[in-house]
């Protein structure tokens, strides 16, 4: 049984989808060791958050923004949370519909992913900063 | 400590919110094997998901698709990915919201369910086709 | 490696959204146990979710509650499943939004929650009565 932990600092992205996988597994040497096993990703931010999707059309990944901030609207009157900007308290909502965390399995010491899929950093904020990321992977 | 990896191939259903605790259930005989654990259930997809819900009245599932429907609509007019039909973004879209993967406890070699939950998948294309999951069960 | 698992009883709330963090924490001192590891915390419940989210801010966990009211809206037309009460169907439908599972990881004995991130339980019922969370929290 192998357990590793480490923890990735994503680079600065402006607010959208981002696909982030060859980003990510660069710095995970560790899913080598791992026949079956898990990877779980886990963002430390409550304006930021990870989801599987396309990984072919960044058309999607514009689509993905639109609706979003179309569905989860700035400025709604009912927001008293609003001292931190116009974006952060739907960046708070989106957050928790998209999640903060992704379990992906490993098969012989790789994601198994479906062809189709990528991981997507969703970032919510106008300007959000470095984002971290808990790596967490284990396996037989 | 068991792991165990399994992929399930899940006949085609229609657009819609299906149950199919007892279909995925019936092909992981593995899970006998686990007294305290973990059941991941991964999705291969981008345009289909996994989520928990009611397990007894269909028209909660029926009631599912519609307010997905009306909630991520098709032909949007910011929809850029419109090459593979109208109901290819919605799907892409209703994925992200509803999630790739399932995690469910195991108990004494089964899923731990709450008394009225089951799994359903959730078809977001017209013709999605033969939906394939691939089933991590591990714990000890 | 360590297995644990135990069940825990909410206290009944309101419909909304509450931080429950210190009272789930307080009630897993096996957590202690692990170096490296996960929680997964798993509701049994069809009408109430788990979600992380600003752990500061009464007013977010508000804004949330009226946001998820306004987007999953009581007496759509086209809902058949209205027997057990207007509230019933928007909160099936709130907890596949939202799901019902938290995975976190587990560092030196402790939950690795970001700064701002606390464990929202999220209430979808008008009298949702006690809830049960099952933790499972495994690692070495």
């Amino acid at each position: 049984m192998h357990w590793h932990q480490r923890e990735i600092l994503l680079e600065p992205r402006p607010r959208g989808f981002h696909l982030i996988t060859r980003e990510v597994v660069q710095q995970l040497p560790e899913l080598n060791d791992i026949a079956v096993g898990i990877a779980h990703f886990f963002i430390l931010h409550t304006s930021a958050s990870l989801t599987l999707n396309e990984n072919a059309s960044p058309d999607v990944r514009r689509d993905m923004e639109q609706y979003f901030n179309t569905f989860v609207p700035e400025n709604e009157p009912y927001y008293e949370h609003t001292m931190e900007g116009s974006d952060d308290m739907p960046a708070h909502i989106k957050a928790s519909l998209l999640g903060s965390s992704l379990q992906i399995p490993i098969s012989s010491g790789a994601l198994r992913l479906g062809t189709w899929q990528g991981i997507y950093l969703c970032e919510h904020r106008n300007r959000g900063g470095a984002r971290r990321l808990l790596a967490t992977m284990y396996g037989s």
